[in-house]
């Protein structure tokens, strides 16, 4: 059996991340890429060179098994009842699906939502917390990259009840690739290469993400006081989660509480490595952006100040990776209920 | 009258950029620089071919007014005195005379101080904030970077009261100049460039300082939750820190607070730039890293949160530069009663 | 049927790559990997934590069908025997088989040889262009980065003799991981971040492969000059080649010439792409080095310059895919006579 | 006495950097700054945050000494005249005075010029080669940088005829400030951050004025070959240059006719340090292009391969510095008698 496979949406870095990654998925096929534009795809995907491929309009797409939406906010909404109707299965990597409180997300999108019963029925993508409501579903709402990454970072914590729910403080870092494939000032090379760039300071949207999945796992509402800086990287992702403990917890402990949460996730590691106090430069025991690029892999380590009462948790992922394509594939295959690693076992590449 | 400078350690990057600096300085001039090893210092400082200069043997060195050290931990401690008995005034670039809690410098750097006594002389030189007692001084311990930042990023919040001063959380980029001049894993390009490397993750040694400095400030014990991030630019240091407000706060008023408390200072400032709710990736009202390279200025951005109860504050400055070489000259200036912007009011580069 | 495969010396970039490749090739397994010194093997290559995998000595390799040798000069010469007379093929992706001529293989690498009669049984493994003898072949010399990508830039135009022989001038730049996983001060981030940094200017070790290879392709002896360029970039060789044309020749025939040349190769993409007069900043008729990263793939691009009676061939790499682990990978398949393409199919990063 | 200086066009690169450069000079002042577009300085080069300048448009523009025209191609044509006429002295950042052959001016930029007159009065800014026609000039054609690092790199060999006229073979890297202060996809960051681009192959209009200055410099006409290639640095140029030698000559006779060609000049380093056999990784007897970040110097190495009968001359500097701003304030001290390194003499950063 061939799962035949539509991108709409493909000249973006997502779309071109789901085309690389598919063209090595031993069961899926690509079936046509959309792009508005009258683009060459060639020329947009310079990797893809020789590869035959070219866009298509959305009209001229074909039939097939899975559709993956990569579109812009409030795009997402108007196509996937289309395609549902069509009998196909759909993962949406825009943001159109994410919030499940109607009023949080015409506020925060400035926007109403043309197709509130699809939200209803779409579960939230995070695989490793929701993945049986992600077997099941027609329509899934693929996480935002520093959502993902901060929920699977602090998931955890929260469920434990170990940190203040209400005083979680996350510094996310992200590559340039986050800004898209448009030529943007903040992304010129010559402004960002030597430099980090601060962002929608207080407020990001991601945000009510996150605070929607971890009170989701929490016994009562959290907050989320999250920073993004934009940073000069192409690939990734890092969430530095600051929690303040509600009672005493050494790093043993934590570590225990997380490999036990992530004991059965193929996509997870978290970092159990010992602190050598002989080393005055420690990095080891904590996840680094680059090792993740191109995989669907998130890498998660953990510290305590037993001074300071605060926790620390760290995630690492590829934004374009687990971050989105791989994440929107590992979706696909468990919607599809074959083997979650199918075309999505590759490892980061090092360097 | 010309000031007759010596730099003791000038092979490392704060001493390059102290001699950097010293050449353009109007009423300074090199009288000798050091190096342990037998360095040229032409292919150490690449940038300095065909200046002429050469490194001598501390043996060698010869007067001089003022002498700056650029020393390891527990290097400098064994230095001052012999260079105050000369009659020299000493910045101290180094962190032997920083900290002003006996116990807490031993428990922290491992080692008893040598020289109790000029550290309680000392004093500690971020001179936006203790400007008559460096004026007034012999000997200046000059800030660490990550510290410096933080503290005149946080200042007139926490002089004010405005924040709880047990939960400050800082996040603190650094570029790869502050792992030093000497090559190792962590800062080797094909390891750092595409990635963000988190370290040291709780206590770092540069938090005390922050703690100690906040608390004079202060009306109480303050309270840092700091953590760093190796990232992949060359110069610079970017803190964010977050502190939850205690009473309801509004940027408008915080940037009246900033402007204030900063008003008098030429190195600092603030950016007062409103934020337009028609752009939807807000980074202008924030200070960046690259502004600043190779200058003394700091930039400082703030926002707040209502709907969270937060207040971000965020600094950026060149870690050798107003981190380290160029505020040890305005520590110089002001100790020596010329203007403090002597050698040192150049613009950052950009890009 | 599983292919067992050992690697020797699989703490370097190279060794790494074959590792992340060898995971998801479909006939092979890795056996064994060694590293001399007492390493972590997930501490080195970060990208494989939670892969279980660690270094064995080399007395603690087993059996395997294929060996792949990653060391520095002077040292596969001494293993490669021993694994021939176990049985296995053997791929060297060192340095010491490549060269035919003995004295200029001693003059060059400044050793003798001590197993001369492999080096005349090895053939030099440019897999396109002595794809049966590698077929035949129990031991493998796996090019040098910059030799391959050079030889490849240039056969089509060597073979037809339209360039003088004597004078193709080569500039070669390439990226940090060229110099290796140790760290060195002209790949300290500090350092080369900001640059480009040339070095062995003049008589480059891979110059002598590339004359070599070409000259056996030509009517007679050919002379290159070549100068590499490390830049700021971690994986990718360009080659801008430029040779002087013995007959008058435009764009299109050189197209025609390469595309022909290539025409059945599965990892040789010749950019047929037309230059359109209108667009004042031309480069996507030319490769660029970014695309390629993580692939076996490699991009040419070819252009005349009438006017001036030169030809510009450029040819894009990565130096730890193609030009080291996936062209050695690619070199195991053909010597095993399973599909060329197996392991290493997957198209590079974008971005 | 105070020069008034006046800058046209003042939102890119160049114009940004005139201004970090001239509020460093002693003797000069800015008087006024345009720009067309209704921008605010300080958002546009945020390292002059608080410097309180402004732009103004060209009409507001009132009296100054000495006008900078920083436009683009076939713009400065229409405003040298109006400011000459209010007796200003000017300096052409562009490129509309350079090229002195009418007809290929009028090829190469694919316009006709309308005032032949001052092209032919406007001596090559070159100023270590055309000194005095600089010093008594009204107007002034600030080189390309290209241009001017290949002239300055080529000029000792081409003048002593060492070489082979014809046959000069030039590799040209530049940072991604060349392409200028606009987005545009290649130098978006996650395009250019990991790779090098070549373009413009063939061809390229810096050609034409490296062709014109070395041939009147030489016996007879002599002939560029020039590929660029866009890098992932920021600053810089390195051109990398070939030819090949009409008479055998070794390394010391090229340092010596170098270093005695530019004994003069104040801003040209030509790096002298003996190749060390026992060195196997040979970079600091070449420039690197880091160390001239910020600054109006140039670093000049050289090398030969008798073997092949090659030499190779390599040139850095800092294209927005040498090859832009510092190089204009340069030929404008030498245009007023002022000594000619007045508010340039800074050091390039390190690092």
């Amino acid at each position: 059996m061939t799962i035949k496979v539509g991108i709409v949406g493909g000249s973006g870095y997502s779309g071109g991340e789901l085309i690389r990654l598919l063209l090595g998925h031993p069961q899926a096929e690509i079936a046509w890429v959309t792009s508005r534009a009258d683009k060459d795809l060639e020329a947009v995907h310079r990797n893809l060179v020789g590869s035959g491929l070219r866009f298509v309009r959305e009209e001229e797409a074909g039939e097939c098994d899975v559709v993956f939406l990569c579109m812009p906010s409030r795009e997402s909404m108007t196509r996937a009842q289309t395609y549902l109707d069509r009998g196909c299965k759909v993962v949406d990597i825009g943001s159109d699906f994410r919030l499940k409180d109607r009023a949080l997300f015409e506020q925060v999108y400035g926007a109403e939502h043309s197709s509130w019963d699809l939200v209803e029925e779409a579960p939230y993508g995070a695989t490793e917390l929701r993945r049986d409501q992600v077997a099941g579903a027609r329509l899934v709402a693929n996480p935002g990259c520093f959502a993902y990454t901060t929920i699977l970072t602090l998931a955890p914590l929260v469920r434990a009840g170990w940190v203040e729910l209400d005083r979680l403080v996350v510094n996310g870092l992200t590559g340039t690739s986050g800004a898209g494939a448009e030529p943007k000032l903040q992304s010129h090379h010559s402004e960002i290469a030597n430099s980090a760039i601060p962002y929608n300071v207080v407020d990001h949207r991601h945000t009510y993400e996150v605070e929607q999945e971890l009170s989701a796992l929490a016994d009562g509402p959290v907050r989320v006081h999250f920073t993004p800086v934009f940073c000069p990287f192409t690939r990734g992702i890092l969430s530095v989660c600051t929690g303040f403990a509600t009672r005493p917890v050494d790093r043993a402990e934590l570590l225990e509480l997380y490999t036990e949460f992530y004991a059965a996730e193929p996509f997870v590691d978290v970092l159990t490595r010992a602190i050598d106090p002989a080393v005055s430069w420690q990095y080891l025991p904590y996840p680094s952006v680059a090792y993740l690029a191109g995989s669907n892999y998130v890498q998660i380590g953990i510290d305590a100040d037993p001074k300071r009462g605060r926790i620390v948790a760290i995630g690492a992922l590829d934004n374009l990776g687990k971050g989105a394509a791989s994440s929107a594939i590992q979706n696909m295959n468990c919607m599809l209920g074959i083997d979650e690693r199918s075309g999505i076992a590759g490892r980061g590449l090092h360097p």
